[in-house]
């Protein structure tokens, strides 16, 4: 048979349910804490979150069926996604090894962060809410769910880390196409903005601190529920589809990973592609090593396995997971998506068993970008600046194999696309022209 | 049957022949003529254009193999690409009509221009050479050919009407990526350019005087060739894989669409979707409506049916077809791509023998952007503005329909997506922010 160079699955392909990897973890999953003193988080969980995720949050069944109408959702968003074949780059490398990325960049808003937005929404939307509350750090999650708000007719508020809203006008452009309220965080809507803004009018922000704001917001307002784009067990649960669909597609292939890699901040993506793969490790002893890429910036998966809040205002639960502190501040990024203080509780305890490898690039992000370019001149597709570092990994890898003439297959998501990013592309490469050359 | 929310066809139905309408055509297609003074540009053509394009130009071939290593290319660009119905948009207006669009706007570069691009990169490349020059005005085609250069090995030159070069900052930095080398015309690198870039140093630049360029640019230079995105029979043959992809898709979805409706600049994304339809008007006798959405600023379809330059200094040869004047000046629109003097002689004949209706849209854009944000609103894709203009009269005919009661089937092409366009609709839309709202 002749090798494949892209894997299309037709829509009634589209998987019928998500896989949750809660009942395959080989311990308990340790549960949300409140802290030692003060009110009960906990408990004030279901005044926070949309019913049926918080549902999906604990729940130990292993297949959730996708209700239908969040399937049509899906097919409206483009999925399923096609599987690539990285023929040309692995010529361009000469490696040995086989690579294969998956494209979430075909997203509407530009990353994978539609596959829960949609499924969020339409459940708030079901329970009878009428607008939507959140953060964003990169601006694709806060564009994710303006989309989803839009498609399913719900208000969305957007409180976007101010660090980002500066540099990022066209992202910001586009959440409001979508008719998304989008404020700059620390803003002056919430308690917790007011007083951090009052103390720095310029202070940088961060995504601990946005969540905050997306919480208070929600709270004030019983018309009104937050939505969190990464971390929590619903949002690894809805990303699943990813890695679902692209198991398919390996399979149609004839190939399995011997590698699986992807850029990690909250984990999101990297457990949209992960987990279900980690399936077949936890239940059938297969053989595959997980890389996470992360920034130096905010290498979590490097932090301390301990409870920690997920924001900064101490209004979440306390989390067990790999955190940076929760009021640690780090320095922005052109890949702004991977700058948390804290990843996915799921993603920490496979981490703390030896399931996960993580990386961290250097700050200044050069390696990242040149890896990123020779992607795009061998490909064609632009990544976004966050899945740039999973390209880079990729790419990393292969080179290894290269060297130690290995013929691994070595499997990556590709979570975004860089249309909204070209000036950080511009920077880090050094793309500068007259502004009229002739 | 539940009706589709979206059809996929999956990597092996690819096509593998484009459709050539001109054995098709009720009337011998008027060759290209020589100027009844000067130098033959008609045996000039050898030394101009690639040497299979020129043979595909003049073929009555009705089906012209794909080569392998062009449908190779093909799968690597991400074709063939889904085909989505409007429901959200339907129920959004309460229309009987039925809403099909095609996914152009997936493509890497952001329009159906990669499908010309891939092809003639590819037969230059086998001819030998190793630089292609070109013009590009919106920056689609231009940004298109310098991804196809780079996939395929070889150096590329734009030439970028100056008007255009000096807003889309983005689309520039997008095509540094893929190692272009790119001027604003007229540039000071080409005779013609030198002249009317001392007469005037801000002038705005047409495609008709960046192609002049392109064509003395590659002129000059034994390994270099001059690639055309428009216009010419070849450029239609090998976009008519967007038409014969969503005929396979409409029967699919048990469909058969009595409008089908395009924008048209020089008419390579109209040609793409319609030609294929047209074979069965041709030869079938089926009715369809065809309808070219175009700009007041050039309403080309509106011009005069006769012989033309396809270029400002008069470098080509002349083609019969639908023209404003090879001459004309036309001010700026944020739906650059649409701002040509002349349609492909092909569609020109077509019109002449009553087959293509034509509208042109206000010159200030307004309409088209606010149907185009209806658009984004429903069904959640960003269109490019030339793209916008299909959308637009897409949406007029669907609301005619919501009037009349018809139950009409109505198939457009969304030729690109508008991510590098945000500026456009931020101004036709007014979405004003402050800088720093909180």
């Amino acid at each position: 048979m002749k090798e494949k160079r892209s894997i299309i699955l037709k829509e009634d392909e589209l998987p019928d349910t998500w896989y949750n990897v809660i009942p395959d973890l080989p311990e308990p999953l340790p549960p949300p804490m409140d802290p030692p003193e003060g009110y009960s988080r906990v408990n004030d969980l279901p005044n926070l979150l949309v019913g049926e995720c918080l549902k999906q949050e604990m729940t130990d069944q292993r297949w959730v069926p996708i209700p239908e109408g969040i399937q049509e959702l899906y097919l409206a968003a483009g999925r399923p996604r096609p599987l690539y074949r990285a023929k040309n780059l692995e010529e361009k490398l000469g490696t040995p090894a086989k690579l294969f990325y998956k494209s979430e960049f075909y997203s509407p808003t530009g990353s994978h962060k539609v596959n829960t937005a949609l499924a969020q929404a339409y459940y708030a939307k079901e329970q009878g809410f009428e607008r939507l509350t959140t953060e964003t750090g990169a601006g694709q999650w806060g564009n994710a769910l303006a989309y989803a708000a839009s498609l399913t007719g719900l208000e969305c508020t957007v409180f976007w880390v101010r660090a980002v809203y500066r540099w990022k006008a066209e992202r910001l452009k586009f959440m409001q196409i979508f008719g998304a309220d989008v404020f700059a965080s620390p803003s002056t809507q919430t308690e917790i903005g007011k007083k951090l803004y009052a103390e720095d009018p310029n202070h940088n922000g961060s995504l601990g601190i946005a969540i905050s704001e997306g919480l208070q917001d929600a709270k004030n307002d019983p018309k009104a529920v937050y939505c969190l784009g990464s971390v929590l067990n619903h949002v690894m649960l809805h990303q699943s589809v990813i890695g679902l669909e692209t198991k398919k597609q390996m399979e149609i292939a004839g190939e399995y990973p011997d590698v699986v890699i992807s850029c990690l901040g909250g984990g999101s993506n990297f457990g949209g592609i992960a987990l279900p793969w980690m399936h077949d490790v936890l239940t059938k002893k297969e053989d595959i090593k997980f890389i996470a890429a992360q920034s130096e910036v905010a290498p979590n998966l490097q932090g301390e396995y301990k409870y920690d809040f997920a924001d900064h205002a101490e209004m979440t639960p306390m989390l067990k997971m790999y955190t940076l502190g929760h009021q640690v501040t780090m320095v922005p990024i052109k890949g702004d998506g991977l700058r948390y203080h804290g990843s996915s509780p799921i993603l920490s305890l496979l981490r703390h068993l030896g399931f996960i490898d993580a990386i961290a690039y250097p700050a200044d992000e050069i390696h990242v970008f040149e890896r990123a370019r020779e992607f795009v001149l061998a490909e064609g597709f632009l990544p976004a600046p966050e899945s740039a570092y999973s390209v880079a990994c990729a790419i990393d890898e292969a080179i290894k194999c290269k060297e130690t003439n290995e013929k691994k297959t070595i499997l990556f998501n590709v979570s975004g696309h860089g249309f909204l990013d070209m000036d950080g592309y511009a920077e880090k490469l050094g793309l500068i022209q007259p502004p009229e050359r002739a």
